[in-house]
């Protein structure tokens, strides 16, 4: 017998979850206490609980399984719901603990006590629960990494009761069975045989599991049999990229562009991707982005094996056993000269090693990365899922420690750097081989951009003052040291590109802040504006070429 | 006719509130737009939505004003809960405004997308809405800042749908009127009367409005007359201290000494308190603080007029028209050599200037601090109200803007200082007159006397070094100066006092780092949970007399 959370502790490991992101508190020092007991549970210390959510999604998003997060009482939660958002729109399996006053304290109403199930569902619609007992904890764990492993994968919250961590008696529990996901099925399979047939003109949409490179290869084999095209969604969970795997699109994140991409098709199959929206609404334009008259169909239902059933599709429209026309090596050569955001993506695409995990919220200023890396050695992306910014840092921490053996760029916007900043003392405590590249224009480049896209003609200074960030200017270098990362800032491509390869040559966390002006493209952003007005209204071929030339 | 954000910012200016906390998003870009036409809204711009529901906390204790958030859908509402859940326990009005998609993009479920009226509800139980209309905005935002007033202050929470702001067709609304808070009944105040009168052993337990310097004078004038004594409550929202005010003892943070300290009372008479608990649930030990045989009575019901109450009770029990024994002047010695945490109390006793605003975020290193400062010239000071750390360099920002002539004192821990750093910024852009006090011990030191309270007895490094902060050091001076704030570090009480000296004398902000050991103050810490082992066995003298020591 032993205390509920050494129980707890046990059936979490049993049940495959071998590392937990923490910011405890006395609610969960018994927690705590049992890791002493549990050697082959790694506990990783952050800083801020936005930073152990973010984490645990970057984990979920390498290795297909949950990390487990330690958080204090509704405040803790609240820190860590915005990363939590992103992780339960990446579909990824997250399992929170979230130790709470116990049971006999409710009453008493004391200052932290706050009704943390009612906050939970925000991000864990399907799966909140709170055991009472040490005996109930174990199995009632047991059940959330199964809720979190789904599929599909979610936010799986536990709620646990300080006495109930600490009381004895508890068992671990074993692990919660889960069905095998089963492919299409068969209508389905034969419905959107007959979209993808040659001459049709037929998309297809892939997200999520599609993106994967056994996905992707099961997608390009349909593709080449059939004449269909392949599309990505937005913001990938995950999203395997470079040599030697089939290139794919994502469709551009301005609903203006998204709409003209997606204008060429008569059908779209959703791959494990949701129906393509507008990001945000905007005055007297439609939300939805599916061409008048597109058919649109789904290939897969929740919890179906999108990679089985690709290949079951491309078995079905009679493709070759291979794809064709994968990506060949073509990086950009090194640019010099001050930096722009296009040429720290252009000294990205030149450096970027083997196998490297890009961790990206660069926001606007990483618009041209794709293009860049395509040709780049073989690598994953990792996106912002959800639109809360603030991801990029923790998600790296937490894929440098699914992946210890693999290099971790993270891609920053000096804005949504300073929502979790914190990661970097985690990166610098746990030695985690990241790179974090800070894109420093110093301001909200995109809201300026929203500001004319929502209407506003006429912005004043009170208004623009809201977007900038230049007073006083954030001195990121300043702000690694601070934490114990290594930094260094560059103003030319040549100091990015000799600070890039030493980073990735050397072990452990380094921080280059990059300096690029707030209008990056110089062009690009400033007339954005007005090309979107353009593109709204033009013809088609304009507005196609438009299009092409911008994203 | 205005657009559904013009109308709503001339409606919080015509209901009073005209300071505003943001960090916006492309929801809330018709908001900002608005600021444009409205002038006498102050917008103060955060780098993380934390620091502007923290800020409008501090604004409110100082103003008895609610300030407006500006956030950005849930996952911004989320990043504010921490600091909302000490302002709901602090009793203050905050008016949120939290853009959302606009009612027609609800249903392609975006990737921002989320129940944020589920989550408002940890910190805003009794007042979330979500006008659908522009005509129907400003009348909520009237009514929103009216529940937020109270009284009882709270938290309102008011979710603005994108096309509610920008559509036209919207007036602004007038102020909803509120009623005069009424005195206690007079069959309470007549039961309250005969508890206090003299002879019986009776504790004014003070805490809400009761501890304004009024309260404060009000409670000592029937002190003076009863025989009462008077305590304060663990945590106040804003307290009246120094020189000239009435010296009230706060009641320890530890149960254990907490119930030495209220043994001597027959009768509690809660004054705008709640009933005394411990913070957290301990195995063995009851919650409830107040003694076995004990009657408890509340002077004021929610939304009485606490201070115009306490009056009363003075006048009916005959009191004398003035208070007595106020404080004198009576500072510390500056100490000299290495700094300790209680160095730090004194020398910030011996410097603290007049009218300043203590923003006490300081933890295990502040307990000295009420002892320190009892005789220094009158202050402000406000403490953690909900337990939820990360509010102290907020709340300190927010008291600033609120009290532009009255310099700012933040006394902040290591550990809670990193969940809301981003604070210093917004010091620094709007050259807030506030010195930060850093107390950096290296650790959650806090947690390391909670694990052994909690029952732990043998701890390992598995988990101690889930309470270490060490690993790498956090340099403040360097993150200071990474947000543009001036900062020192200190490492004796000399150079401590010399930069203390300077900072208060120079207007804006400042940072300095006091390095002080983790077991502040050697002994005391270290053998705290001894001592709390003893104080829990021991006869009432022995016991009484190691909190008199103590705390």
């Amino acid at each position: 017998m032993a205390t509920g959370a050494q129980a707890l502790l046990q059936t979490l490991l049993d049940s495959g979850v071998d590392t937990c992101f923490t910011n405890p508190g006395t609610s969960e020092m018994h927690f705590v206490a049992a890791l002493d007991d549990a050697p082959a549970m790694r506990a990783v210390l952050t800083l801020f609980e936005g930073v152990a959510t973010g984490a645990a999604d970057g984990y979920a998003r390498m290795t297909g399984r949950p990390a487990a997060t330690l958080l204090h009482l509704g405040p803790g939660l609240g820190n860590g719901l915005a990363n939590l958002h992103n992780a339960r729109r990446a579909g990824v399996p997250v399992v929170n603990i979230v130790g709470d006053h116990a049971t006999h304290h409710a009453r008493f109403d004391a200052p932290l006590q706050s009704d943390i199930e009612t906050a939970a569902r925000n991000v864990s619609p399907d799966w909140v629960r709170t055991p009472t007992t040490a005996a109930e904890l174990p199995g009632a764990g047991a059940e959330a990494v199964a809720a979190a492993m789904g599929p599909p994968g979610r936010v799986a919250t536990l709620v646990v009761p300080a006495d109930a961590s600490w009381d004895d008696g508890a068992r671990p529990a074993p692990p919660v069975q889960r069905p095998t996901p089963p492919v299409a099925d068969d209508d389905v399979l034969a419905t959107v045989a007959r979209r993808v047939r040659r001459g049709a003109r037929t998309g297809l949409l892939l997200g999520g599991a599609a993106l994967s490179d056994e996905g992707l290869r099961a997608a390009r084999r349909i593709a080449d049999a059939t004449g269909a095209e392949l599309v990505a969604e937005v913001f990938p969970t995950r999203m395997a990229r470079g040599v030697g795997r089939p290139s794919v699109e994502r469709i551009p994140y301005l609903a203006e562009f998204a709409k003209v991409r997606l204008a060429r098709y008569d059908h779209l199959v959703l791959v494990d991707a949701d129906r393509p929206a507008s990001f945000f609404a905007y005055p007297g334009a439609p939300s939805d982005l599916v061409p008048r008259g597109c058919t649109v169909e789904a290939l897969v239902a929740p919890g179906e094996d999108t990679v089985g059933s690709l290949a079951a599709l491309a078995d079905r429209v009679g493709a070759a056993a291979g794809p064709t026309g994968l990506q060949v090596g073509d990086r950009p050569a090194l640019p010099t000269g001050s930096l722009t955001a296009e040429k720290v993506c252009q000294v990205v695409g030149a450096l970027l090693p083997e196998h490297a995990i890009i961790s990206d919220e660069a926001q606007t200023s990483g618009v041209t990365l794709p293009q860049h890396t395509a040709g780049a050695p073989p690598h994953d992306l990792l996106a912002l899922t959800g639109g809360s910014i603030g991801q990029g840092l923790p998600v790296a921490v937490g894929a440098a420690i699914a992946c210890p053996d693999r290099p971790v760029l993270a891609l920053e916007a000096d804005g949504s750097a300073m929502y979790t900043l914190q990661a970097l003392w985690t990166m610098a405590r746990e030695e985690l081989d990241v790179t974090v590249v800070i894109l420093n224009n110093q301001s909200y480049a995109i809201l300026n951009v929203e500001l004319q896209r929502v209407g506003v003609r006429d912005t004043g200074d009170r208004a623009r003052d809201q977007l900038d960030l230049s007073t006083p200017p954030l001195d990121f270098t300043a702000l690694a040291r601070g934490m114990g990362v290594p930094a260094v800032r560059a103003e030319s491509a040549e100091v990015l590109a000799r600070e890039l390869e030493r980073a990735f040559a050397e072990p452990g966390p380094h921080l280059v802040e990059a300096v690029v002006p707030s209008d990056f493209t110089g062009l690009r952003l400033k007339a954005l504006p007005h090309a979107l007005r353009v593109v709204r209204n033009a013809p088609r071929p304009i507005a196609e070429a438009i299009t092409r030339r911008l994203v």
